[in-house]
Order: C-alpha cells, then structure tokens, then sequence
C-alpha cells in the first residue's frame, strides 16, 4: 500500500499525488460530535477507499463509471428492489457482513442454525397463512411440490419454541419472485407460519430451482464486467422469529442443486443444505423436506 | 488489519467470520474474459471492501445504513443534479482521483495549468458566447461584477492558443446554480469563450460567495453524520481545452475567501487562488480578475 506520494512537489505549484497526509485530513475534519462508531467506521472506509484509490491509480473516467453505477443502482430501486444491496451482494460483502453478524451470535457457543443474508426480495408485508396451507397459488407445470416442516426449539435447553413465526419467500420455477412477475399473484410463495404449542410449523412449497440474478441493472452490469454467470443454486430464503430469542434470517439450498460451488451472491456456507424426500400418499405434494431450527436465547 | 479470522470452525457446522480465503474466492470468481485493467481495479476495490468490513466489524444495519444512502443518491440524481459524485466529493475521492491523473499530465516537467474536480454542477450544454459579453444576466443586488479575461497559451512553446474554449460556470451569490434555482435564466452565469488570434478571453461574471453543497440528500446527511460543516469557498469553476491540447479541468479561488482551509469537497490546492483587483472606469464592473491559462500539448 503506497501512503507515502503526497510530498513530492513538482513545478512550484503543482502538487504531487495526494497521499496519506490528505487522507489524515479528510479524516480530521470530522467534528467533535461525531459518535464514537461513526468516527471508526468513517475513518476505516475514508482510509480504504482513498488507499485503494491510489494502489490502482483510479482515472476519472473509472471513477465516474463507478458513480453512474450508484446512481443506476438508486434509480432502478424501488419498494420490490434493492439494486444497491444486489450490487453489494455480487461482491460478497453482504455474505460477509452476515458472518461477522453470525459470529458474534455464536459467541455463546450453542449450536444455533446458520445464518445467511437476506436478498433483496424479502417483503415486510407477507401474510400470515396457517399450519399446513400452501404457499404455491400459480403453480408452474415443472413445478414440484413440496411439504417442508419442522420444529423451532431453543438452543439452551431444547424445548420447543411456540409462537414463532416462521417467515418464508421463494422464486418460481422461471427465477422469478412474485414481485418480479405479472403472472404470479400478490405474495405468491411467501408467508409467515406461527409454531403450534409442539413448536411445530408445516407448509406446502416448491422445490426451488436455480435462477440468475436480475442482469438488467448495474449488478448485472458488474458481473459481466467480471466475466461471471448470474446464476444462484436452489434456495428458499426463511427468517426465523420468537419473543425472547434471536432472530435468524438464513437461506436453505437443495443439497442436489447446481451452483453451490460457485452462487453469485456467495451465500452458501455448510449447514445450509438440505435434503428432499420422495412423499408417498399426499395428493398435495410428491416431496418431504425437514428443516428444523434452533434458536439462541436473548441474554 | 486482519486478513486471519476465517479459519476458525465453531460448533461444527458454524463458520467464522469470513476472513482472506472468502475474499480470495470472490476475487478468484472473476472469469478468463475479464480485461486485465477490471481484473487490477476490482481485486483491489473487493480487497479494501472486505478488509473494512472486517476492521470495523461491521454490523447488518450499518451496512443497510450504506445501501440505504447509494440507493438515496440514485433517485435524487437527474440530468442537472449528480449526488453519488458528491457523496464522493465529501470524503475527498474526487479530488484524489483528479490529484492523481493530474500527477499523470504534469511528469512531463511542463508548468501546466493545476487541476481541480468538475463537481456535480457542469452542464454539457452550455453556450457559446461572445469575449467581452456577460454571463450574469440576473445579478443580485448583493453581487459585484468582475472582468474577467485572460491568455491561453502553450506549456511547451509559451504561445497564444487561439480557438481556445474556455467552459466558465459559478453560482450566484445565494449559492444556487441555475439548474437549482427557479428564479434565475437558463443558462445563467454559464457560457464558453473561445480564445482570439492573440489567445485571449474575456467576460463579465460575478465575484464568487462561499455557499453550501445541497445538504437534503446523503451526502448532507454524512456531513451531518461527521459533523462537518457543508460550505466551498468562493470559486469559479472552469475546463479549458484546445485542439492538440489536453484538457484542464480546474476551480479558481478567491484568495479572500472563508473556507480556504476546510471545504467541505476538498477541492482547494495552492496555484489555484486569484486575487480580485479594483477596477475603475467601467460602468459594468467594480472589480478586475486576470487568470491566464497554460495547456500541455497531447504527446
């Protein structure tokens, strides 16, 4: 890392490359009011973005190429699109961020299910449906339908955990959420279910299928600068809450899906994967899936 | 900074926080058809992300805090407005980027003309007026009217450039571009003047006030974030170019000017302040601003 340009002097008054003394001054002008972690944060980013700025020698033409792709990115969110937290997401620094999360959690050192990161497609206004219904309202022809269902406990003394809800989104077979697609219902594969008395939750889903992420914004834009594919593996995205608990948000992929190696988005960690089953005698679904989740108590 | 953190298993199925080999993997995602230019900037811009996510420990909400704000400079930018520059602006990226192609143009050993960034404010359109001719053409009461003129010549030769553009842009004295103030004209102290036989320039203009960077979008709720104040000193904004020359892209300072020392883009440099002088028998000016102008010739 080259901090060390700033004090060269050329031609009386022109002045070298800015270099460590001019980041230490941006930094500095932050005020006395300032909190404490904004101060550490905005230090640490200040620092990295002016060090890499000069490691690579940004030009002005590529600096600016990253300010249309924010501003893209701002332009084409809306209420059903994140186009910043996707551009974030190809880049891992959600998966990442998730983790650092996810550690500090397991601190406790109780097994408590994985995490991992949201998307940008969950919606906060989900319906809450019942125990045993169905989240699949346009099933697609090469739709395979599944009954996924499973215990909430608590991670320190294994009881099951009532009242949870269980709040779950999924893609359709053409890599669509519902949001994303005229033809899908209003909140078609999306629901919160409320664990029973046994801590038990139950619902009939899609298997879900591999889909690329949109490519039709800077995101896509940035992957094909990349030279990589769009495509994530298999998942079906669950955040998990209880009164009294921390809540999970976290990603399950089918253990058989493409992609695993090599998501888009880096999602996937171990523990996350499962396993469906064939289903026998259940007009409704031709597949099983378990997926039990283990909750860590708030201190 | 601490690139060890991800080796460490906890609980069996749990990882630790996400530490180099994570970065590496996303870095080693890049496919064979990345250009070696992308391949150098985006290793090191995935590099310094990671690394600062992982110094701070930065948290989920924090991050949203910062999709939140990219997303934010998108919808509030338009032809006439550009908040991702001036959020980068406010942490000093322009300036360094400019300070380092400028650093490129000047090993030549030629005095050329000191650089300064564009700011969000210029406009593609801007007409072509007369030398001698005005921009202002709503000047405020509280305005003093400058003369201002000059001379292009060449670095290399000292010779008048002629057929010069000189691309000229202020703000009015309540701080406000035209683009961002109803009240003033089209076009209003905005114009290019294209250099005569002997390289001169000349026009009309306002002396320049300190004012304000727009503080209702992100970059106004970060200065408020590091308790920053959001005032430039005065200044002139300018681009000069000439067939066989390269362009310069710079800002001109009153050297009276408050906020020499801490404005709020970091644009200021030493080379870049001029004096206003008193100016006498001219019914249209009180005050006289000579700026001469000195280009490197394309290699």
């Amino acid at each position: 890392m080259n901090t060390e340009m700033g004090s060269t002097t050329q031609n009386g008054d022109a002045e070298g490359v800015l270099g460590q003394e001019f980041t230490s001054h941006v930094i500095e002008s932050m005020g006395p009011n300032t909190s404490p972690r904004t101060r550490e944060v905005m230090t640490a980013f200040i620092q990295h973005v002016h060090d890499f700025a000069r490691e690579v020698q940004l030009t002005m033409d590529e600096w600016m190429l990253g300010v249309q792709m924010i501003n893209w990115a701002g332009q084409m969110s809306t209420d059903r699109r994140n186009e910043g937290q996707l551009m974030c997401d190809v880049i891992g620094l959600e998966s990442l961020v998730d983790n650092i999360t996810y550690q500090a959690a397991a601190r406790s050192g109780k097994p408590v299910t994985a995490s991992a990161i949201l998307g940008p497609f969950w919606r906060a206004d989900a319906p809450i449906r019942p125990n045993g219904s169905t989240i699949t309202f346009n099933t697609p022809k090469d739709g395979q339908v599944a009954l996924m269902h499973g215990k909430v406990t608590c991670a320190e003394t294994g009881a099951p955990i009532a009242n949870a809800v269980v709040d779950i989104w999924q893609a359709s077979t053409n890599g669509l959420y519902e949001q994303q697609d005229d033809k899908q219902e209003e909140h078609n594969l999306r629901g919160k279910f409320v664990t029973d008395a046994n801590g038990d939750y139950s619902l009939y889903c899609l298997r879900p299928t591999p889909y690329p992420v949109p490519n039709d914004g800077p995101a896509g834009k940035l992957l094909s600068m990349l030279d990589r594919h769009e495509w994530r593996p298999a998942h079906i995205h669950l955040i998990i809450q209880a009164d009294g608990f921390k809540p999970v948000t976290t990603q399950i992929f089918d253990e058989d899906s493409k992609y695993l190696e090599d998501d888009s988005v880096f999602a996937v960690k171990s523990g996350l994967t499962v396993k469906f089953n064939e289903r026998k005698g259940d007009p409704q679904a031709t597949l099983d899936l378990e997926y039990n989740v283990t909750l860590a108590p708030k201190k």
